[in-house]
């Protein structure tokens, strides 16, 4: 089995056998598959295309060329969320505190942001002495103490998609679905979970613009964890203004810990329940969805979803005090308000220049080495369907480095679309698609549906 | 300009800008664009293809990344002939001689055979202490001398080229018209030439297959040579059999001077007459095709060419003696004839398995560091349109390792189809094709048409 007949085997527009791409995959390793081989191949993938079993057998051969963590020895069915990416999103860090305490246990590895969108880690790590670089031992261990464990993908972990990865970021074959999904899949399967709740983002600020392709994507993830026997639930949201209130790092942890208060901004509230709700059902603690919401809702009113959180960061290294004190996350020096011109409705908050303003005023990476401002960010006071009234402030940039504020101010202004009306309020979930072996015996595959909101 | 942007560019289908290409090239010498970078946008533009503009820039780019050799202290518009190779073609070998003997300086860069076509270099390399490693002070030497230097490629010319056509042969790349075209024009002109005549092959035993597709490369080459100021005259040529009788090594230098005697086979002769008379009209020796058909015919008649090759053979370190004494070529230890299973006409002796046959046999290699037997190879009693009998022989194979014999007399037995009416004779020259500013003022680019047979 040679690499240039591999090749061009996908080149010609055939399907390749799970041997054949075992033998890719196994080869970059071993060294016997040159990395020019490889990017020839991803780029024939993203001209041809891959089926779902040969997306079955890429997410299988990354998962095996690392470590597949073992979690048996905690008890109950470990559930992970995973969201595509966006401006704003910082549903992970309310809802997995929100699962644990509804007593599924979540271990979740997570990401870095990367130019408009930001990240997981970034965020956690803004909470002073917070760790996400443990190892496979101590993440078992705050696993087992805490009910929840939120980390940084380890070494061990999927090393073949770490390098095809960062592959596809420099050959321009990043866009192919399959590859997107196998990549996303072989991470998440690998930590050790028996179900993934998934929150696909469509829309200006997502990566996946048309709901069309973010479809797709939820469809192949969904496959691939069926095919390997885990039960998956894919909610596709609208990610076309940024969700909640608060862009940027420490901004997003006090955004999430005033949610796990109870005060949270609607939107982001009900996503996160929504999506925790999803968790707990495939975890098994409750029997249908109106009852994992019920009592995903019961962990914020009584203080046991912010008690976990507090426990979570306790156990990472980090001061659990900021639960009670927001004043102990990193501010900025600055606070400029952008005021509206006009008066009438927000028709529309672009989320995508959001985020990219927002890293502009440090918050995110223009490339993987930037650093990260933790304390900067933009506080949003008013969204799509909100009241405005000229000269109120519309946001709040918090700033520390006024060398790109001015470009940072042009483009948050341009991001808001005001009209004389207010626009009909739109959805959030738009689909939601279930497959695998849930503990609720769903089928298979399930038809997506519009009947979640 | 980063190179992953030039990617997404090609990807999305889109034409690069000559800077573009030029920067990847460039790339390749400074370290700035990847080895897998490369080879994505190599799979790229075999998916989206690259327009004459772009396919231009690239050979302009490979030919800039060496030495352009200067052949102007040589007198006279030189000229080239390259093949893109076939079965028993060896036409370089008769033409070069009788161009050069026709007073047209003939610098000559060849290239080696690979799985089922043979090799100008490797033919060359049958007669004994025959160099073809000159440099290039030894080339102009050499062309100084005899008006005629036949080598391989030297290190300075074209190192991207080299570099690429490695890397397309590991990555399945090769399959395309513009990046084919492209490597064979870098080579030739950076060879010093003024004028270049194509046998561009075509049918079961050329590289292209199909008609059109032959068309279209030899367009890209015409179009190539003609943006650059290069006369360049393409014949596309039948390799549906194979050329002459002989294939093989040492029995295709044999079957070239039997040639150069007046003693060749009609097709094999014709073809180098007519391919060194383009030369000569490119040349400005003759003013009209039918002039130069008869100044090379007299080459022949009177021995100046093959006078001008024991010069050639002499002054590139070989035995001239073998063009009087044949036996002073290598000859094979065993000679086995394959009889004819029945009376009849041979209909159609395919060129391929022949031509694989012989590769079996030794005399061509199945990779690029294979071996050579210079002394093996088929020598073809019987061709299209021929008479055949029962029990009478329609080839001899010529014969070292016996290893690989049973499978070689296999593959040849079944290339021959026999039937009981001969088939009607096919023309070999099908189309020709000329462009740039030739000595005869030629249009640019000339339709192609039927009216050379």
């Amino acid at each position: 089995m040679r690499a240039v007949d591999i090749i061009r085997k996908k080149r010609n527009g055939h399907a390749l056998e799970p041997a054949e791409i075992a033998a890719m995959v196994a080869g970059i390793a071993s060294g016997e598959v040159a990395d020019y081989q490889w990017s020839a191949l991803l780029m024939a993938i993203v001209w041809r295309g891959m089926d779902a079993s040969e997306t079955a057998a890429l997410t299988d051969a990354m998962i095996r060329s690392g470590t597949i963590v073992d979690l048996s020895s905690i008890a109950g069915v470990k559930v992970d969320k995973h969201s595509t990416g966006g401006v704003g999103d910082k549903t992970s860090i309310i809802l997995a505190p929100i699962a644990a305490a509804a007593g599924v246990p979540v271990p979740m590895v997570s990401g870095r942001g990367l130019g408009h969108t930001g990240g997981t880690l970034d965020k956690l790590e803004s909470i002073p002495g917070f760790r996400v670089d443990l190892d496979l031992a101590r993440y078992r261990e705050v696993l087992a103490r805490c009910n929840l464990v939120m980390i940084g993908q380890t070494a061990e972990i999927a090393p073949a998609d770490k390098y095809l990865y960062a592959m596809r970021d420099a050959t321009a074959t990043v866009e192919s679905i399959p590859l997107i999904a196998a990549s996303i899949m072989s991470k998440k399967l690998a930590e050790g979970i028996d179900g993934l709740v998934l929150d696909v983002k469509t829309g200006n600020g997502a990566f996946m613009e048309r709901l069309d392709d973010s479809r797709a994507l939820a469809t192949a993830m969904c496959e691939i964890g069926a095919g390997l026997g885990k039960a998956i639930v894919a909610l596709i949201t609208r990610m076309d203004q940024p969700l909640g209130r608060a862009a940027g790092n420490a901004v997003e942890i006090a955004e999430s810990i005033e949610c796990l208060r109870g005060e949270g901004p609607e939107d982001l509230v009900d996503l996160s329940v929504e999506l925790a709700a999803e968790m707990v059902v495939l975890g098994g603690v409750a029997g249908s969805l109106d009852e994992a919401r019920a009592v995903c809702r019961r962990t914020i009113a009584d203080g046991t979803a912010l008690a976990a959180f507090a426990r979570l960061i306790e156990a990472q290294g980090g001061d659990p005090r900021v639960v009670d004190d927001l004043d102990r996350l990193p501010s900025p020096r600055t606070r400029v308000d952008i005021e509206s011109p006009r008066d009438g409705f927000v028709r529309s908050l672009a989320a995508r220049p959001v985020g990219h303003a927002t890293m502009l005023l440090g918050a995110g990476r223009a490339r993987m080495d930037s650093r990260i401002d933790h304390a900067v960010g933009v506080l949003l006071h008013r969204k799509e369907g909100d009241r405005v009234v000229r000269g109120e402030p519309l946001c709040t940039l918090l700033v520390n480095d006024e060398a790109r504020l001015a470009e940072a101010t042009a483009i948050i202004r341009d991001a808001y679309a005001i009209s004389d009306a207010p626009a009909p309020a739109r959805p959030l979930i738009l689909e939601r698609i279930a497959a695998g072996p849930g503990p609720r015996q769903a089928p298979v595959a399930r038809p997506s549906s519009h009947d979640v909101s």
